[in-house]
């Protein structure tokens, strides 16, 4: 039986409170649907199918290179991050795995597991990290990881990952994350083909030890920590290393991680096309890689990439079966709050590339008919799926409303009190 | 009696077809608003007195440095021009006001007023080019007009600023907008503060002729025509400009005309809190100055721009009474229907920020709760206002669905019938 | 015998006034040179063996979307185009090959081959121009060319293509460089992955269509003409077209066409070390696709360039040998002028690339020395190699300073007398 | 007698392998400027006397959010910074003074005079912090400082920057330099113009404090640590800030806090001309704020900002005399080595600048002839004048070679035995 944070009694309370107004903005959407031809309970049915991986790192509090002020109650280790995690998925009924980085929820794998099935929580990709130094680490990550030119450094870096695996195979994660800081803050630092000849042959010898139902996925960024070059800096880098390394290789696609004005749909697309596109890491962003919430700024661009996603769906594109992970810094929020509301926000994109009149669209694109495709997908973004979303959650046994639902039953508060306070960070790294 | 370009009966047989979707949809909306506790109809009514002033220019097509790619039935001069306006009016009921840009549109004042009056169009700010030669003009602006080296080019470039003032006193305009390519190209080629210096000297000129009941608008932009640098780059600079001509200058934002990632809604609120807001030029872009449709990349920037507006008539700002005008090229559409399309989309995003509960907005602020704010926000981003704009337009006597009354009409096919093909642009411009 | 456009005789005589002070400065860097292990003779002869092509349009003054102000003694046609670029080489002796772009220079392939070999020029890579419409044209690319959705569209985008590289084989080009404006204004016109196929197949029978000693340079761009998406956007995309259609065919970067910020030394490194390193379209940018003249804006940059293939040279990259091209638009200079001083500086950034202390940087970049990898090619770059780039000159029998021969020659005043004035453009696209 | 870190003797005796060779470079290059009608030593003795501050908490190892790898023998307080801060200056002898940041550097005013006394150092602008809390602090300044809708929390923020002024007093400065990490993470979070009222309060409180004889000056950023909205985003809130403020307030720019593509030589320009420029931060970026040493990825950007500064000593513009600090963050050298190199390129950059031929440039700007005016700019910028460095340091006292004197000392090797090892960060901040 699963073990609950938040009392099914309260859950009823609150959805007591909301549900004749949902019932009432559902019908009348449901109308208004139908007279497009669309089925409402057919969307709610594949949006409560809808998943997405939260974060074990996401729960806490996190920071900037100035300052990290931490909040009440942050998590103590794994397992209070994975008491967390399922308040969330509780509430959401849209968050059932989490991705675990390694080696800062290292831990017993047996307890994990146990924990996991308790709280009725699995493992989605483990992450693997290689760009800070761990507590007695032989050798230090400081000029990169798997491309650094001593051969010592690289190996550790291989054998962490491979650790990382073994970590995951216990615990009934499929696949393992691959992000690197390794870069440079200086022209002329590094040689840019040979780092990556290192990197490539590094990240050879983790590929041949994945396991067949495995996917590895690689994780390109433009910068940050390296701030003149960075070794997987682009997807055209990233195709390269999963074209390279073989068919269980696939590029993950953070959306924070490119540059100014960059088409990101786009890149989704190409993926997809060639049969490399793993899955994402969801966030939203405004200048570099802010990790915020996912569509708190650019929502339209969020549906943009649904569009992609659904459209692949709809055409069966052979093997498209990508990861959707949430993967953001938690500031200025509770990070459960952020991440309740980051679900969502995903699935509403989703709701919404669900509601685009695909035949429509075709016709308008080969008649050129440009400002028809365009009407026909903010047709589908505008509309207010709100209904729909809270209907599936409470379908599900989740929260009509979840924030306020978390806000009323008093978690954090509860946890607050059980965990101490954790240090505030930043000074000197300016 | 207004002339109409498309029959009325037209207009009401298409809005039959919608008329009782609308109205169901109109209803459920009301009820889920009030249960929010807005009025719809209060919003409705706010809608129908919101006006966007469209641009002569934009209902020809545009094009690139690369080509242009004619239209069918593209406007001869003004007087097709206002016809076209007209239509975009007529169904929309948003746009009774035309922006004229002088010598494009030069022609008799008097049949100008007399041609607007017939169709129903006033005349909004008068646009001044000094960016592009004309045919025998004296002095060529290559090397710039209001700051050019020469007194002599800048002689002719207040002058025509001035001929621009006398025809539209004449038209019944109220507003002066300049805009100036004046830049360089490369790092040396002018001498920033002497240019600046000059540029202040000619608009003070151009200040002093400006009628007392007139606003001088001066609009920045980074970059384009001049690729090293702007005389007026920035709204830093454009505050300089209003605050050192007086009490009539103010800034005219265009939604493109700035840096990758600044924060656009930011630059509005500051320009309000100093006086300093003129008025917009909106529509939207991804890369630089890209004019496309307003709310086709980004709407909820264009949300949040109306949020800091509807913030400031919420607050009773003494002095506000910003100016909306529509500056976009229509390179792939009929103009007319992006046109349309576009005041559309800037009513709702007024639409949209009416709903912003401000009160409960005010409260999260205050108390730091970034969450709820944001979340504030989105609720009302999200809900779907077209039952509202379309109530609006149906209201005005205008069209349900303008677009498709509108193609309904034929008007394009009529109009080509009737003007010349233009020609392709294009072509040793690389 | 070579017809020359510039007097010998005025060649010699200005380089006798700058022949004592060259030979001081020169021998003065040599000895300094010398004690950097370098010998500055070597380096003279590899700058002297180093060519760049100039574009055949870059001689014709350029515009943008808002106005193009022509100069003085324009050429008229693909003739005029030629005696400009013979003065850019006799001057330089830095452009010894012209790049044709087909329709703009369309002429008959014999009077071509003999006016160039009456010149001294040979013919550069060929260039198909499918971005615009040609008069009489029976389908338009309004809506896009190879990937157009109209089969027809695409045949004929083909044809010209077939048409180009039949051209460029009468004129003795080896190469074809295929750029489309192919792309979309608004998120849904296009469907990104029918687009790319549609591309993919028109390109296989341009390239199967290619002689054995040719070469296929296709371009990407991020933006413009598209605002939206544009079909061949990045690098990424462009490896995918060169690995796809085969062993001929290659990636051409143009310095112009990235996201701002891209490090863009880091696409060449990575496309030499793929194999698939075409070549450059060499210009500067600070904001888009400004086209200003190379070495303008970010001369670092282009040095950072020179430093990847200068150091693919040293390593004897197999099948290493990039096309190097000038692509730019002049607007505000004349543009003998500036393509003599872009192709001053390219060899600049070449001749720097060639001091660069190779062995030394090896070690640092091995012990991740940082601050002295830096330092290793800021020592190379601050030296004024105009000395080495003057000798190259005057010993090919080039001026040692060829813009102020050049407005010595009264060339410019001369062909103005000759050529009508061109007529302003612009005006109504904004 | 001032306490010297580098022995006398090593310095000499370093100076004495480069002399001869410096000797022969230095001669040949004031030959050739004799050609160009410049007096080599004139040049010289300017460069001497030019002088940039460096911050205490550069010499420190600096890191990103994702990790902190700390350097041998790191200063574990301020005489341990300030130790670092004399070695730069003696080898240099361009950074005479240190800025200090508060807390970070607090301790008894008149052991921290007597210890700049004692090793020749004054003490330039105070910093003050209220972007991280410090340990045992009233408030936090998680949502804010100066601008925080708390009043008790602006209070301690006021007093903190009222302790920073009495603390400068104390030890000889004569500037307070105020930059907050205030701002938003979601759209609504914070009132913009509220936000800014409540800045203005309580600046004009600091602004009250200020020493007759001192400067207050204040620095925009874009974002970040705030990634939605950031309260001093850019040069044009900067300028009502000092505007409103009164005659002491000044605006600091920080070359890596702006849009990407700004053109920052500009933004100087106009802040020179209405009399606002405070100073500087000097540091490179080529992303977003990423404190790389300057010079290191856009040399010409850091010439044209100090050909602005050169123009106006030049055109003696009134009350000119910005304030020159260094605000680096060094995550992979030696701090002190990227310091010693930051001076240099700064003072290179001041050096190439006094070498334009401003009457030339002056009769180019006023011809339009963009061409030989930007020629005569990069003319300037080309030249190496690394022997003026040089020989200005040698004159000094200083090094010839300083980086490579640093590392015969053997300094960081003795720190390191003295200094025990700080500990590595990061870690839970994603």
């Amino acid at each position: 039986m699963t073990e609950l944070k938040i009392a099914a009694d309260l859950i009823a309370a609150e959805n007591d409170k909301r549900a004749s107004a949902l019932k009432s903005d559902y019908q009348a959407l449901g109308e208004s649907l139908s007279r497009r031809g669309i089925d409402i309970d057919a969307v709610t049915g594949k949006v409560a199918e809808f998943f997405v991986a939260v974060p074990s790192w996401g729960v806490g509090t996190g920071g900037t290179r100035f300052a990290r002020f931490p909040g009440q109650g942050e998590p103590r280790g794994i397992f209070d991050k994975l008491d967390d995690c399922s308040v969330i998925h509780q509430l959401t009924r849209a968050t059932p795995t989490v991705s675990l980085h390694i080696p800062w929820d290292k831990a017993d794998v047996k307890e994990l597991k146990a924990k996991g099935d308790a709280l009725g929580l699995g493992f989605d990709a483990m992450n693997s990290n290689t760009f800070s130094d761990a507590p007695g680490q032989a050798h230090s990550y400081k000029y990169g990881s798997l491309s650094h030119t001593d051969a010592a450094t690289r190996r550790q870096a291989i054998e962490h990952n491979l650790e990382c695996i073994e970590i995951g195979r216990a615990i009934g994660s499929k696949a393992l994350t691959v992000w690197i800081g390794d870069g440079s803050n200086f022209p002329g630092q590094s040689h840019f083909t040979r780092s990556f000849e290192r990197y490539l042959v590094a990240m050879a010898e983790i590929y041949k030890a994945l396991p067949d139902d495995w996917r590895l996925f690689s994780e390109h960024k433009m910068y940050e920590p390296a701030f003149y070059s960075t070794v997987v800096q682009d997807w055209g880098t990233n195709y390269l290393i999963a074209n390279t390394l073989g068919p269980k290789a696939f590029c993950l696609v953070d959306l924070g991680h490119h540059a100014p004005n960059t088409n990101i749909e786009m890149i989704v697309a190409r993926l997809i096309q060639f049969g490399k596109l793993g899955g994402f890491h969801f966030n939203d962003s405004k200048y570099g890689d802010d990790d915020l919430d996912a569509g708190a700024i650019e929502p339209y661009r969020l549906f943009l990439v649904f569009n992609e996603l659904v459209d692949a769906e709809h055409r069966d594109v052979t093997g498209f079966h990508p990861a959707h992970m949430i993967d953001q810094s938690h500031n200025v929020t509770d990070p459960i709050e952020s991440l309740i509301s980051s679900a969502n926000e995903i699935r509403r994109a989703y709701a919404q590339a669900l509601l685009v009149d695909r035949n429509a669209l075709d016709g308008y694109q080969q008649e050129n008919d440009a400002l028809m495709a365009s009407e026909t997908l903010k047709r589908a973004y505008r509309t207010d799926v709100e209904p729909i979303l809270a209907a599936a959650r409470q379908r599900a046994g989740g929260a009509i409303d979840p924030v306020a639902t978390y806000r009323a039953s008093g978690y954090r508060r509860k946890v607050a009190r059980e965990r101490p306070a954790s240090s505030a960070g930043g000074g000197g790294i300016v």
